[in-house]
């Protein structure tokens, strides 16, 4: 484990990432966002009414068909600017260590970030959300319908979140 | 666009995909569940009271630390088995030709699964967690808290399947 590699905080603990990957992935289009820097993102993307732009590859427009009719959509992208071999991170607005799958922090071992949108308008290959809080020009890796049946959670409980606030 | 590819039924639409991949990820770990056919899984995962175990690779144990202290989770996960190149899908228990990205069908340009769990236990590197639908032995991609502000939508519509039902 090295734990003083740059980009490493105090407390942050990294391991050795397999040797190779396992699987490929596309960068299906971009998200359109007003933040070109992350302290310019929003904290809670719920808090921010801020409408953002899914720019779709053109070559996969026909798979939009039927996403008109959906309220929310469920969105995977790629947050290809961190680390991705931290297990332990100190969140900087916490000063807490974490381990890194209790949080929803862009270095992960699969940088891979889910977030749920609502939406306001298709046209043609590109969607109007709100709800997001990612860097301009953050690859799309999926578009999803969100379920409430399956989806929502409202009573769920993040419990070292809760002894924070 | 070919429809009479091998596994492509009547009134799908598929694609050619982008010549190369965009980026890599890892298998993290490994989900164990009691189906080994996709026509054994269940419909709605909600409806399952099954308990399924993640074993993630000890190499990321660390990563663990608080999760324990979350009711939900999102996992995310990797559906090696279907076709990345279908735009339009006609969903057997439907018969109806929908876009992918208004289904949750495995079939998608970037293979990756979201499903929302109860946790009911850590162990080490095991967590048994309840509303998993996915086949045994599916490689793991991520573990987050489930933030219910603003990952939970209680009253999303997908007006398609409403329409449905």
């Amino acid at each position: 484990m090295a734990t003083n590699t740059f980009g490493i905080r105090e407390g942050e603990v990294s391991v050795e990432l397999p040797p190779q990957p396992d699987a490929s992935v596309y960068f299906i289009g971009r998200i359109r966002t007003p933040w070109h820097e992350r302290k310019e993102c929003p904290k809670n993307a719920r808090e921010s009414d801020a409408v953002c732009t899914i720019e779709l590859d053109p070559r996969f427009a026909d798979g939009l068909k039927d996403v008109e009719s959906c309220s929310h959509l469920v969105l995977l992208y790629w947050m290809d600017k961190s680390p991705r071999n931290l297990v332990r991170q100190v969140p900087g607005h916490y000063g807490v260590q974490r381990g890194t799958f209790a949080l929803r922090s862009p270095a992960r071992p699969n940088p891979i970030a889910m977030s749920v949108v609502k939406l306001e308008r298709v046209e043609g290959s590109r969607l109007s959300v709100v709800g997001l809080d990612c860097l301009e020009n953050t690859p799309l890796l999926d578009i999803k319908p969100y379920f409430a049946s399956t989806d929502s959670a409202p009573d769920a409980v993040v419990g070292w979140h809760q002894q924070k606030s």
